[in-house]
């Protein structure tokens, strides 16, 4: 298997994810609020990248969500803090959502032959469903307006640390897993970090700047590695929770 | 002070590198063969881009080194070894020096308040000379044909890791200290590899490369952390071994 790590959406070459598992990571919030709706009780997530974009989208018994410059949009009915989608505001409903960089990456994976929705909640259920797909895999870090975001790098760096662990339990050589250099620095950012990505997590420029806007919490939130066991997959522009087929 | 690491030459903007101390790194192998030149008694390592300009520049006494597709170049004197650069073959000459990235990268710099040469090899010197130098740090990373080289990352992570462990030392505040978040990531990458950075860069694509075609030494040579106590800087298009003022 091969595995790559991009470090932005603007270094993603379109070619370079077609046919392949594509895992789209926006760690500070975007993929981490879609989990967290998806895990309590969202049908489905609809991610588009304009304001005007969303409101065509919105059916009956839609919701919309997401956020410019971190906060909700005027007139949405949710913000993009993953605490805002609980059971009781997301239950049942279906969510078109918007944010800056994190549904910008996973339109561009357009192309791929699969696409994931990751974050550090799901690291593990994004390594094992991965592996079941068993296509080669690429970790499209967001970023922030194509700026590296070291929490994207933490959450893609979980991965192939599941990934490299998975491939030693089973025995396989080396040989058998190919990991480019990017992807090789997040992983080992990821074992220094582990034990404290709360912390990691705040001395990040998007962590420093969410604590700053009173979002602090959040960043707490999505520095749970693998609270949620489920890799959702997009399936004709949504983002559903597909369970992961037996290896 | 404020410390930011560029994972390849083509992202750094020249206008984010006046006046600032930028410490270019080249670890397999361009600025690591530098260091083991002017260790070894070479009195100045003058690189240029490409080949007619090392030509050029050759003066009586003057050698010519460097690589093209990691091997020597024809007609020059030596190839990219340190090993090659022993006090027998260098000592009291002076080096026209033209790599594939290493010597592109300090040509970019130019415009540097300050230029460095780093590598794993001199991690400790550089960040001591940082210091005192008291500018804002740029690690450029030299990469590998515009791609970043993990090995890269590891000599820039050394020296984060130096300069934030001083920094703590000095019981400074973590705001008296920016890093940004491609440096924060390379200071865990590096935490997580030091114990084993002969493996780390053996498990990089320029380690598998060089081992591949013969260079397995010099990997290992480039490997070893703060095993040259100098960090030398360009002067008038030079690198040279400038003592380090006190602070």
């Amino acid at each position: 298997m091969n595995i790559s790590v991009i470090p932005t959406i603007q270094e993603a070459r379109v070619e370079e994810l077609r046919r392949k598992t594509v895992i789209v990571i926006d760690v500070l919030r975007a993929t981490s609020t879609m989990l967290a709706a998806l895990a309590n009780g969202c049908h489905a997530v609809i991610p588009v990248e304009t304001v005007e974009q969303a409101k065509e989208l919105q059916l009956p018994g839609h919701l919309l969500g997401g956020e410019r410059g971190c906060r909700r949009i005027p007139g949405f009915d949710l913000g993009n803090s993953p605490a805002e989608y609980t059971p009781q505001s997301v239950g049942g409903t279906v969510l078109v959502m918007t944010t800056t960089n994190g549904t910008r990456a996973i339109r561009k994976a357009e192309q791929a032959g699969r696409i994931l929705a990751g974050s550090l909640l799901n690291a593990r259920a994004c390594a094992r469903k991965a592996q079941v797909l068993g296509r080669e895999v690429v970790i499209l870090c967001s970023g922030t307006r194509d700026i590296f975001s070291f929490e994207d790098g933490l959450g893609a760096g979980a991965i192939v640390d599941e990934l490299v662990g998975a491939a030693y339990e089973a025995g396989q050589s080396g040989d058998s897993l190919q990991v480019n250099d990017f992807g090789l620095a997040m992983m080992h950012a990821f074992r220094s970090a582990k034990d404290n990505l709360e912390g990691a997590l705040f001395a990040c420029e998007n962590g420093r700047r969410l604590a700053s806007l009173g979002f602090r919490e959040d960043v707490i939130f999505c520095s749970r590695l693998n609270a949620i066991d489920a890799a959702p997959e997009i399936v004709e522009g949504r983002l559903l929770l597909t369970p992961t087929p037996p290896s």
